[in-house]
């Protein structure tokens, strides 16, 4: 059964083609800057890792990018399954066959996560026209965290809000935690720290999810680089009280807040890092929030596991800035996390020293092998949520 | 110098006169049912113990109300200085005398903290009324936490909203975690547990206030009786897009949220405990939801205070009820918390085991003694925030 997994930015896709049950990768390819008038950049890599590279490709809708990648492979036929790793449906968080009800519940829950849904029903909408026969697949990113104990999962609002309207922390990151959950198996006691252009951090428990930082929306929790993440839920209606206008409180809370609203420059680590080392004071308050946000789950996670046994950094930060993992660490010596200088600087695999209680991770995230998996488990076995 | 500290809730009033500089306590009283056709309920005892009560008092007003008070202390020329412990006033954090300046602000500040500025404003203008001559003092409950740094009091928002329009992590129940730091000044690194009507968790270090679970406002943190505590700031957004309304949303923040909000029948802690023993799963539902809510403050403050010496538990929950005291720090061993099982039900001063690395303790709030010694500091040294 060939699976083709496919990831939908606001402006880039990106393909992997699976042979299952082998979980052979038969083919990866991105599409950058769709629809820009200056056109596209696209890449195709095929089994026996030939590449190529086009910087003036025709990617002006989703339809054409994703055109690109099928004639590659052989046309649209050589797929049997598409799976999106799809963000949020309201009513469908686990992981299901795309049909019209799960279509609909895209569109409605819009208003949660309006940048991720518009680019997946884009997507869809392409591959329905493309790949007719193709089954699709949405591995909702909330599907990971369907384990979450109910106490985790409610807030303290009314309780018919949950039952009528579907209010309750969703998490998301899905795809990413359930990898890092797989990976470390043999630890009873996870944090996995999800820190890139988007930061979520996940309680793991026998390698279940058991809270995750993200709440009803992509926007609480840790700091993002242009999403307020957690805020006292207050500041809304203290605004517009004193007469700030609704849209532009919105944008303060999706394109003008995070990491780039605190520093007024950019909600780019490496921005922030090489403005702070030149004395720029907003660009280190950044860099304070974002470590200080990520140490308090982390404390916090810890508490309700009990303890830990694990930690992982993954994704763009996670992976790379050395920094700020350190920075992380620094101070969390009483729950057991002790990082070896050295190894940290390298990225090494573990980079906790030797006798350390806990175990800490640098674990390159791979979350389209998880929705391949997943899809392939669902078309094979059945709807599983 | 005589110091009369008013608490003014928002259907009481509590009342006690100090002597300074010795802060011996002349009087203390209580008005409650302020305003209630059946009549109200008045309560006094003078500096001998000996005391009367009346439960048919006649306080219709705020004025009514200190007016039986002021009647039998001998007048309202006794009180030379008239401390509140006001709660918020946006261009005032610190403690202030209160001028036409502060009551203005206390005003404007009217939709961040509405229950709690509308009863100062009551009593302040009733005692301006009656104590023409008095100096009348706000003790802000945000003074304590001034100390918290920058990084610990911006949001994630536009800087630009905290410079134009103050909006930061504020901090409040000031007074009681201030007398907290104090009694446990020995300590380095301390977590003040204020868990009642109203909850929230202080990170002290050093006697500093380091952060507060409250936000901006009192509605943030740890989940409160009918309060929503933090909650994903996109629940409203995506409430008003389904087409719920402002106002019923509000509702649900302030009134129908909470505890009682979770349970559907009681924010008591009292009620949910006697709810949950006959088998009310919605009531234990909001039992765990709170003990999780300040298990995970305890693990994130321990985070950035880099471990903990001294934990404490104050407030109607927090000094009398053992059993959410125990489900808390269950799990909390690995940051060296070990609860006396015997100690913690006999609501002992110290209630940690004798060897455990965190002294655990429980600590009768007294607000009134803060507000009255910072009252002085002013009035004898001058403002000094």
């Amino acid at each position: 059964m060939r699976i083709l997994v496919a990831n939908a930015g606001s402006t880039s896709l990106k393909f992997k083609l699976f042979d299952y049950p082998d979980a052979k990768i038969l083919a990866k390819g991105k599409v950058e800057r769709v629809g820009d008038e200056r056109g596209s950049i696209y890449w195709f890599e095929n089994e026996k890792g030939e590449s190529k590279k086009d910087e003036c490709a025709k990617a002006g809708t989703y339809k054409e990018g994703i055109d690109l990648f099928l004639n590659d492979i052989g046309g649209a036929s050589q797929a049997d399954v598409v799976a999106f790793k799809t963000v949020l449906a309201l009513r469908h968080l686990g992981v299901h066959i795309i049909d019209e009800d799960v279509i609909n519940d895209l569109k409605e829950s819009m208003s949660v996560a309006p940048v991720h849904n518009s680019a997946y029903l884009g997507a869809i909408e392409a591959f329905q026209a493309l790949s007719p026969n193709a089954v699709l697949v949405g591995v909702f990113e909330t599907a990971f965290h369907l384990t979450m104990p109910l106490k985790n999962r409610v807030y303290g609002v009314p309780y018919e809000w949950y039952q009528k309207y579907g209010v309750q922390r969703m998490g998301f990151h899905g795809a990413s935690h359930s990898y890092i959950a797989k990976k470390l198996a043999p630890f009873r006691r996870v944090i996995s720290c999800h820190l890139g252009g988007s930061s979520s951090i996940c309680a793991i428990s026998d390698g279940k999810s058991v809270e995750n930082s993200f709440g009803l929306s992509l926007q609480a929790g840790i700091t993002h680089v242009s999403r307020i993440g957690d805020i006292d839920p207050y500041i809304m209606p203290y605004l517009l009280k004193i007469g700030v206008p609704y849209d532009e409180i919105i944008r303060g809370f999706e394109k003008n807040g995070g990491l780039r609203g605190i520093s007024g420059t950019s909600g780019d680590m490496r921005d922030l890092r090489s403005g702070a080392k030149q004395g720029n004071a907003r660009a280190q308050l950044a860099i304070d929030v974002y470590t200080e946000g990520v140490k308090k789950y982390i404390g916090a996670y810890a508490a309700i596991l009990g303890g830990l046994d694990a930690l992982c950094f993954t994704a763009g930060i996670g992976e790379n800035d050395y920094e700020t993992r350190e920075a992380i660490a620094q101070g969390l010596e009483f729950i057991g996390i002790e990082i070896d200088k050295e190894k940290n600087m390298r990225n090494e695999y573990e980079i906790s020293k030797e006798n350390a209680k806990v175990h800490v991770f640098v674990i390159p995230a791979d979350e389209e092998t998880v929705v391949a998996e997943s899809a392939y488990a669902l078309v094979s076995e059945g709807d599983r949520a």
